[in-house]
């Protein structure tokens, strides 16, 4: 008699697709050629990037990555002012990046349409190369990360983060650094993957009565700060919300006490002073304070430290800081009875409008 | 013997600042002519907007205004790209608009004398015509709603919405237009103030309790979601996130449940039937719904509602619809016993990097 289907443990998608993400990474990798081609396509002009969800977190990495890597102005887009809308903006000159895990979302494909009819160069960055979107655009770069099962995204940010440092990258003619940089990330992850695993859930559990909390982060990290809060929101029901480590002080802070705990990412590179001085009001307010990413040391007073390994070049240490927060939202989901593979009220492919 | 001066009532201030906000518009409107002057020196290319805080806010707004009234592309650019990393961006043809209600913000103020110095042309919005800000960049334009003593921005926010509108308008030539259509806006408030006042404060007490609220709007009352999110975590202490209505669905409303309120802005634009949809999703989990704008009435089962009159162009709605939201701040501040002139932790003007 043959054994009925194991139904998997809540949450054991998410933590396999967390563990499968430097494997997802070197798949990615294994693409560049074309990643190439399509940047050899691209117009020298500006960048506009439109996503919902992880994908736009991970568009806002993108302004980093093109800024530092190819001197190129990016921006996310409104979707609504050309899809709603209707306004005649001039997309000469522009590369449209539309980054979709499904293909499908409804207003990215409707955009990157007339973008494309108006003269914008469109590139579908997407898990599905047959899907809509990728036919609707000029190019398609594949996210390569195999199919993602949990409704919570992790490997196909992680490698929507790679694929626009390795498109930027090579616009500025710096692949092979970049392309040398991923594969180190995909080892370094390999390698700290377990560790991380056994802090995030040693950590997790009295967390599973907090209600909200802030993730800050600066420059390229922002975005890892924004996918953290989501990742949150998604799978532990809590309220998290991102912010820029300097927009904390402009308003924010003033809601902070100790029931209110904060993610921190700190990055060694030009904003950590910045970082380090919003820890600083963030302990003054009395909040419980999270240290993440590779300078996670530097902060002082934090009672939680995370810390994951430097890369050479700190543009890249988005890919290794956000792991932690995957982490710690499925121990803190599992701690409080969820499951992160099916969060309430969630699908897979998002038709929203 | 003389009496001594009495000190203002927790939240005096910032109630007389709302109030004050039809005179405020009305000041900025005879300021007209520099908007035309300044206008007709900006390059035709795109727009960069730099701020913190309800000025970011306000930036979000900007986006639509100049997409739709100039044609011109507006982003909110990234400062630290700018300031932290010294990207070499080409600012050829950027108009630089630098929105700052001190005209203080330190890393705003570096970001305009760089891109100045790389060839933008850049726009101070100050409610300060001698602050640093004003002297750094090529052209300032005025505020003009006369000095702001509560912490939380309420004038300040509504005449930066309204400068960008008649810059956005000067420079596509519809001016007029756009003039009128701020008078319009400062009688209709005048009028409705003392009503919106008593229905705010009739619903604010309940609220008390509430620890995290989402606000949502999309198109031009994204801004107006985002600056009510921002008054309710800076004087009611509630993690208040905003979220475009599309951007709801992804994720976000798997936090939803009974204890968690929604804000909805709703306006009889082209995304009237998105944040009708999105309202339909959080009435299906659960959460208590005040729907608010223009618009306010198309949404079905909302348990409060907080309408307010409607523009004959819709572009003008935010400076409406987010009167309710300071009201409400403001009410519900009161029934915490918090003082919304004086939040803790914050200063009126914000020197942090």
């Amino acid at each position: 008699m043959s054994q009925p289907e194991a139904v998997p443990e809540p949450g054991a998608r998410f933590l396999a697709e967390i563990r499968e993400q430097p494997a997802a990474l070197r798949r990615l990798l294994e693409q560049r050629d074309r990643f190439r081609e399509v940047a050899a396509r691209a117009p020298d002009g500006f960048v506009r990037m439109v996503a919902h969800g992880s994908s736009d977190n991970a568009a806002s990495y993108g302004v980093y990555a093109f800024g530092l890597l190819a001197g190129q102005t990016a921006m996310r887009d409104s979707i609504s002012l050309t899809v709603y809308y209707g306004a005649k903006l001039d997309f000469a000159r522009s590369t449209v990046i539309a980054l979709s895990q499904s293909g499908r979302t409804p207003d990215v494909l409707e955009y990157v349409t007339r973008a494309r009819r108006a003269g914008a160069f469109t590139v579908a960055v997407t898990n599905d190369d047959r899907s809509a979107l990728a036919d609707a655009a000029d190019a398609v770069l594949p996210l390569a990360a195999g199919a993602e099962h949990a409704v919570a995204a992790t490997k196909t940010y992680l490698n929507t983060l790679a694929a626009l440092a390795l498109f930027a990258a090579e616009i500025g003619g710096r692949g092979d650094e970049i392309a040398d940089g991923l594969d180190w990330v995909a080892g370094a992850l390999e390698q700290v993957l377990p560790l991380l695993e056994r802090e995030a859930a040693a950590i997790a559990v009295p967390f599973a009565s907090v209600g909200r909390m802030f993730a800050i982060g600066r420059g390229p990290e922002f975005a890892t700060a924004r996918e953290i809060a989501l990742k949150l929101l998604e799978t532990c029901q809590i309220a998290a919300e991102p912010l820029t480590a300097t927009d904390l002080a402009h308003g924010p802070v003033a809601a902070l006490d100790s029931l209110f705990p904060v993610w921190a990412v700190a990055t060694d590179d030009e904003t950590l002073d910045v970082v380090v001085e919003a820890a600083g009001r963030i302990r003054e307010a009395g909040a419980t304070l999270i240290a993440s990413g590779p300078a996670a040391a530097a902060i002082p007073d934090a009672q939680y430290c995370l810390p994951v390994p430097t890369p050479l070049n700190p543009l890249l240490a988005p890919l290794l800081s956000v792991v932690p927060g995957q982490l710690f939202a499925g121990a803190v989901a599992r701690a409080k009875g969820l499951d992160p593979d099916r969060p309430r009220g969630l699908s897979k492919v998002t038709m929203a409008r």
